[in-house]
């Protein structure tokens, strides 16, 4: 089955846009792990009808709604998002097509700020690890974004040791695969990255890829190959990013971190993926 | 007392603003006859977090979270507003003063299509009037704000006929003023408008004067000049009309007329009035 739509989110953003598409009499998926930001807001005072609601009640008030309209919802995490003719989700659990698909999995929160200023260090194997044939690699995470992301790096190289930064390690490995589970120290480099300190160890290395967390939309966008800005992803004015059929709402795309923004996106993204789908039909 | 903020509205869009406004530590007024748009609807089905609400239940929740936040609401009619230094808002009731005004009063219901092609045809006797001195007019209206555009016409002519267009009284007129209660048969004109036809009766005028319901968002935008686009108050990205301090945010403003839409403005307006206030502390 190829869906109208794939929304990418169960937060406001998310849920907004496939009660909007339903409504609009079309059939879209939602795929989602978690609620996102709201699973750990304790007060919410400033959403439009509610006086005061915390963010789990508010978050399972939209699941409800979601429900009622009979919109499936997967618990499931995305990994990858292609496109050939149509878009192909990879989770872990399986992989769905969609016509369009909207990015509404919020602000990335899994940026490793303290490397961001090396150069040599990527965010997306499936970009990147093309330039690192046969040289040692650190990976940073723990859970199967990382090990999504191993994947694919060792067919690049044999060199590879996994940081989990002090994380348990939640990703099943092969056992020859190196995991350092202390907290990662230090970083070392001037222009390039060069080593890595934890443990009091020091790992020499010549590139680091990160996958902490869940794969965000940010990174998600990255291995696209999505224009971004200022962190966020870049859309025009009908919520399209620079890739013909994918689009993005909410915390995903920057500006105001809030509810309010949000759903007033999530609708007005999907009335322009109704314009699109009309135009595109097939 | 001059208001951080005056409100005009208490939809959605309104009420949003002005939490936003208050928690932001500023000081807002909400000043609205009625709940305008929602009123009237039985079902919504698309706001996050109801999987059904009727636009009253969801209205009362709203002015229930304002109160909440101690914000004051003013059951009243705004007539006109005008700007001097700070804005004056001239109420059925009184007049109030503010540093900034928002238009969150809805989309434009009052418009009388009937007339629009015609020239010689009027929604501001405050920006019109002093073309027909001494001629004849005709003023469609019924209540407190067609009642206020006559006050204003007095001063130019003697010869003014209100037509109700079917619609009973409600302003109280002096005794000298005609008025044609009958439903409006026909208006006669060829580029310009020349006579209305009611209850069987033509009446020969040289201008016609608009002023139906409430002043929407559309006419109190006229009566200042404001530029408008498709018939809605246009804004800047910041919520601006083109009169400095004087924002709109909601269906006043056209697009998807939506409560998700007017809620994600509202925020959004609420954080450029924030710093606007910041800029201009006098």
């Amino acid at each position: 089955m190829i869906y109208d739509s794939i929304i990418i989110g169960k937060g406001p953003a998310g849920i907004t846009t496939a009660v909007y598409l339903k409504r609009y009499g079309y059939e879209p998926l939602i795929i989602a792990k978690d609620g996102g930001a709201l699973v750990h807001v304790k007060e919410i005072e400033n959403y439009y009808g509610f006086s005061k609601i915390t963010g789990p009640e508010l978050l399972e008030r939209g699941i409800k709604q979601a429900n009622e309209l009979q919109i499936p919802i997967l618990e499931e995490e995305v990994l990858e998002i292609s496109f050939e003719n149509v878009f192909f989700i990879t989770t872990t659990k399986g992989i769905y097509q969609a016509k369009t698909v909207v990015l509404a999995c919020g602000a990335s929160k899994n940026r490793y700020s303290k490397a961001d200023k090396f150069e040599g260090v990527s965010y997306c194997a499936t970009c990147d690890g093309f330039f690192y044939r046969k040289k040692r690699l650190a990976l940073i995470g723990s859970g199967s974004y990382m090990a999504h992301e191993l994947s694919v790096l060792e067919n690049i190289t044999k060199d590879i040791t996994v940081f989990t930064d002090g994380a348990s390690l939640t990703a099943e490995l092969s056992e020859d695969i190196p995991v350092v589970v202390d907290k990662i120290e230090a970083i070392h480099g001037e222009e390039r990255i060069t080593a890595i300190e934890a443990g009091g160890k020091t790992y020499p290395i010549d590139g680091c890829f990160i996958a902490i967390g869940n794969a965000s939309g940010f990174t998600l966008a990255k291995h696209l190959g999505i224009a971004l800005k200022n962190n966020s992803i870049a859309v025009d004015q009908n919520y399209m990013t620079n890739l013909e059929g994918l689009f993005a709402c909410g915390d995903a795309i920057g500006g105001l971190l809030q509810i309010s923004k949000a759903i007033g996106e999530g609708a007005s993204c999907a009335t322009a993926i109704f314009s699109y789908l009309k135009k595109h039909k097939s």
